[in-house]
C-alpha cells in the first residue's frame, strides 16, 4: 500500500522491556492488517531505552534519551513504557507540552501522578491513552468511558492482579500455604523478587484508582485507595469460604453513593454463584454495575507482552484513525468526562459497610460460642451463618458470617472477642462483596 | 448547562416499542450525566411509531410516520428501532441519502441486508452504528472493532441469544424437557409466541454474522451462516454432557483458518472449566480470540429494555463526541476496517471438523459396541471416551466424543451405525468446542 506521508503516524517507544519491545513486534508483525483497519501506516521511527546497545530492524533511530524522543518535531504520538516516575513523569510532560499524543502502559504513573499530565494533555488538545494500564489486554478503559458512557456506573469490582490471583487460585486447588505458592510464582517468573507491588495490592490499587475515576467522573485520587494484602490469608480460610459456598479473590472494589466514594483493595469472599469467583490462575475480569445496563463482566489477559501491546497499539490505533480523518484534538476526555466532579467525598474503610467473614480461634471450653455471639450482638452485628470445627483437643476454629455492618463497629466487637479469656489468637476478618444481590 | 445549538445533537426515534421507549428514557432521564460525558446535549425532537397515538413528554414531534424522521432537515440522527425490513430498510436508506447518521437495534436488517446501507453511509461520510443489535448491552462492536484492533481475530464463539440459553440452563438445573421451558419461557415474556427466531438459532445467525463481518474484515454474509436449532436436545444429553465434564450450549461460532471461514450457530458441548460454560440464563457472552491478545470474553444482558438502550444511547454518544470537535466523519469504518477482503471463502459445514458427541440407543444385544465402533474406524474417526449407560431391559443409550473428524466423514459414520440391526433410533449428533486448547 503506497500511502502519503500525512497517511503515516510516527511513532516513538521509550522503555525496551517486555511491554515496549512486545508493541513493536506487534505493530511490525501485523502492519498490514492494522493499516487495512486504520487507512494510516503507523511507523515506528524512534526507540529509546536507557539499556538499548544494538539497533533494531526497521527503527531509524535507536537510542538511550527518551527526551530525544519526546523532542523530536517528526515523531506524533510517545509511547511510554519505561515505569516508575522517573524520568517517565518528565518524559511525557514534555511530549505533551510538545504537542505529542501519549500512550503509556504506567499505572502507577497515571494513578499516583496522573492529574497534572491528564491537564496537560487538554490544554495541548493532545491524547494521553492508558488502555493498556489497566488489566492488560481487556478493553475495560474504552468499555468504561465508551461503550458504558449512556450509564451511571454504580460501582465496579475487579480482580485486576494476575500474581494474586494465581497465588490464591493455587491455595485454592492444592490446599497450599501463601508463601509456598508465592516462591513457586516466583521462581515460575509471575511474581517480581519483591512482590510487594503485587501482594500488598498496591499495583491493583493503581489500577482501580484509574477504573473509579473514569467510572465516576472524579479526579484521580490513589490516596483515597484502601489497600490490605493476602499474604495473611491460610488455605484453611480458603476451605471453610469454599464450604460456606465462596472463593476468596483479591478483588478491586468502587462505589459511589450518595456522593460518598468507597475504592478499596483488600481479600474478599464471593459466591461461587458469581462468573468472577470462577476467573481462576493469572486471569483478570472486571465487573461493572451501570445503572441502565445493569452488570457486564470484562475477562482475559491482565498481564504478558503480547496481551498488554494488544493495548498500546488499540489506542496507537484509534489515533491514527482520528489521524485519518484530519482530527487532531481527542473525541474522548481523558477521564471520559468534560467535567470532573469534585464535590464526591471519599469514605474511609472504617465508614463503609458490608458482610463480614470471622475465623475465631477459641479454646474448647463451655460457653465460648456464647460469649463470642453477645459481643457481637452487643455491637448490633446479626449472624448469617456459624460453622464450628472439630476441636483439635484444646482449640476449636468458629467461622462466622455476619449480616451487614459498619466496619467500625465490626473493629469493636473484634476487640472485644479478642479480649475473651477463651480466645488466644487474633481474629481473622475478611469483608464479603455481595454486588448488591 | 447552557449549550448553544451547535453543541445540541438532535435525534429522532422510529419505533416506539421496548428500544425505542427505552432510549427515550434513558437519554431523558440520564441527561445532564451525558452532557457532562460529551459535552453535548443530545436531545430527542422527534418520535415516529405506527400505533402512537399519544403525545410524550418532552418530545416537539410525535407521529407515525417515519419518513418524516428521516426527511427533517432538524434531525442530525434517526434511531431505528422499529426491527423488521419494512419499512424500517428504506426509512435507514433514506436517512443516511439525506446525510443523516442512524443508530440501529436491527440485527436482521444489517445481517442480511446491511451491505448497501454500509456503502451508502461511507458514501455519504456517516455514521450506521450498530452496537445494540448485537449481545444487548455488552459493548461488544467496540471491543471487535475497537478495543481488540491490533489483532488478527482467529476465532469467536458467543452464547448470544438469552432465550435459549435459559432454556438451556433450565434443563440443566432441573433435568426439564425442552418444550415444557419453552412454554414457561413464553409465559414469562423471555420467549415469543413464534420462537423460531430464538430456538432455532436464526436471532443468533444475525449477530453472529455481524460480529464475523467485523472481526475478519470481510462484507456481512449471513447466507453462509449454518444454522441448527436446540428443539432435539433432551434432558438426558445434557446430563450426559455434564457428567463427561461439559455443558451444552447454543454457540455462535466464527472462524478463520488460512483463507476459509466458517460461521456456525449450533448447540455445541463446551468443557465446565472455561468460564464461557458456565455463563447461565438470560446472559450473553462472546469469546474472542485475538493473535495477540489471547482469549478476552464479555459477558452481561443480551436483550432488555434497558440493557440494549445502553448500547443505543453510546452509539450516539459517540456521534455526540465526534460532533463536540466539529468531526462530521465517523472515525471508525463501519465494519472495521477501510478495505474488506474478498478473497475470503466459507467453509460449508459439511466440511468443518470438530469433535463429537454421539449419543446412540442400541438394543442390549451381545456385540452392538463392536459394530458401532467398527463402523467408526472404517471411517477413520477415533473414539475419546464412551459411556455405556444402564439398560432399560431393551435398549441401552452409548454416549460417545470423538476425536476431531470432518463432518462429512461422520455424517457416513452416522449412517452406517444408523443401518445397523440392532440401532433403532437416529444417532443424537452434537458438535464439541475446544476453542483450540
Amino acid at each position: 500500500m503506497n500511502l502519503e506521508k500525512s497517511k503515516t503516524l510516527k511513532v516513538g517507544i521509550c522503555g525496551y522491556g517486555t511491554v515496549g519491545s512486545g508493541t513493536l513486534a506487534l505493530l511490525q508483525g501485523n502492519a498490514k492488517e492494522i493499516t487495512r483497519r486504520t487507512g494510516v501506516k503507523i511507523e515506528v521511527c524512534r526507540v529509546a531505552s536507557r539499556s538499548l546497545q544494538i539497533d533494531i530492524a526497521g527503527v531509524t533511530h535507536c537510542g538511550t534519551d527518551p527526551f530525544e524522543v519526546a523532542d523530536d518535531p517528526d515523531i506524533d504520538v510517545l509511547v511510554e513504557t519505561m515505569g516508575g516516575f522517573k524520568p517517565a513523569y518528565e518524559v511525557v510532560e514534555q511530549a505533551l507540552k510538545n504537542g505529542k499524543h501519549v500512550v503509556t502502559a504506567n499505572k502507577a504513573l497515571i494513578a499516583e501522578r496522573g492529574m497534572p499530565l491528564v491537564e496537560l494533555a487538554e490544554q495541548n488538545g493532545v491524547t494521553l491513552a492508558y488502555e493498556s494500564a489497566v488489566a492488560g489486554g481487556i478493553p475495560v478503559i474504552k468499555a468504561l468511558r465508551e461503550g458504558l458512557a449512556a450509564n451511571r456506573i454504580d460501582w465496579l469490582a475487579g480482580i485486576i492482579n494476575g500474581t494474586g490471583n494465581f497465588i490464591l487460585t493455587e491455595m485454592m486447588q492444592k490446599q497450599r500455604e501463601f508463601a509456598d505458592v508465592l516462591a513457586e510464582a516466583q521462581s515460575l517468573g509471575y511474581a517480581e523478587a519483591d512482590p510487594t507491588f503485587d501482594v500488598e495490592g498496591i499495583d491493583a490499587a493503581h489500577k482501580l484508582t484509574i477504573m473509579a475515576s473514569i467510572a465516576f467522573g472524579m479526579p484521580l485520587s490513589f490516596e483515597n485507595t484502601y489497600t490490605e494484602g493476602i499474604a495473611a490469608l491460610t488455605p484453611d480460610d480458603i476451605a471453610y469460604a469454599k464450604e460456606l459456598g465462596y472463593h476468596i479473590k483479591h478483588l478491586g472494589i468502587a462505589r459511589i453513593e450518595n456522593g460518598w466514594v468507597q475504592t478499596r483493595v483488600h481479600p474478599t469472599l464471593i459466591s461461587t454463584k458469581q462468573l468472577i469467583a470462577n476467573v481462576h490462575g493469572v486471569g483478570n475480569a472486571v465487573l461493572v454495575h451501570g445503572h441502565a445496563v445493569g452488570s457486564t463482566l470484562y475477562n482475559g489477559p491482565g498481564a504478558g507482552a503480547e496481551a498488554t501491546a494488544s493495548s498500546v497499539v488499540a489506542d496507537l490505533i484509534d489515533i491514527a484513525r482520528a489521524k485519518a480523518q484530519g482530527l487532531s484534538k481527542p473525541l474522548v476526555p481523558t477521564l471520559g468526562f468534560t467535567k470532573l466532579r469534585t464535590d464526591l467525598r471519599a469514605l474511609t474503610i472504617d465508614e463503609i459497610e458490608t458482610e463480614y467473614y470471622l475465623r475465631i480461634t477459641a479454646q474448647d471450653v463451655v460457653g465460648v460460642m456464647a460469649n463470642i455471639a453477645k459481643d457481637l450482638e452487643r455491637h448490633g452485628i446479626g449472624i448469617d451463618a456459624i460453622i464450628q470445627k472439630e476441636s483439635d483437643g484444646q482449640h476449636v476454629p468458629i467461622v462466622i458470617l455476619t449480616d451487614k455492618a459498619r466496619e467500625s463497629e465490626l473493629n469493636n466487637a473484634i476487640a472485644a472477642i479478642e479480649s475473651l479469656e477463651s480466645v488466644s489468637e487474633p481474629v481473622m476478618r475478611i469483608r464479603v462483596e455481595t454486588f448488591g444481590l
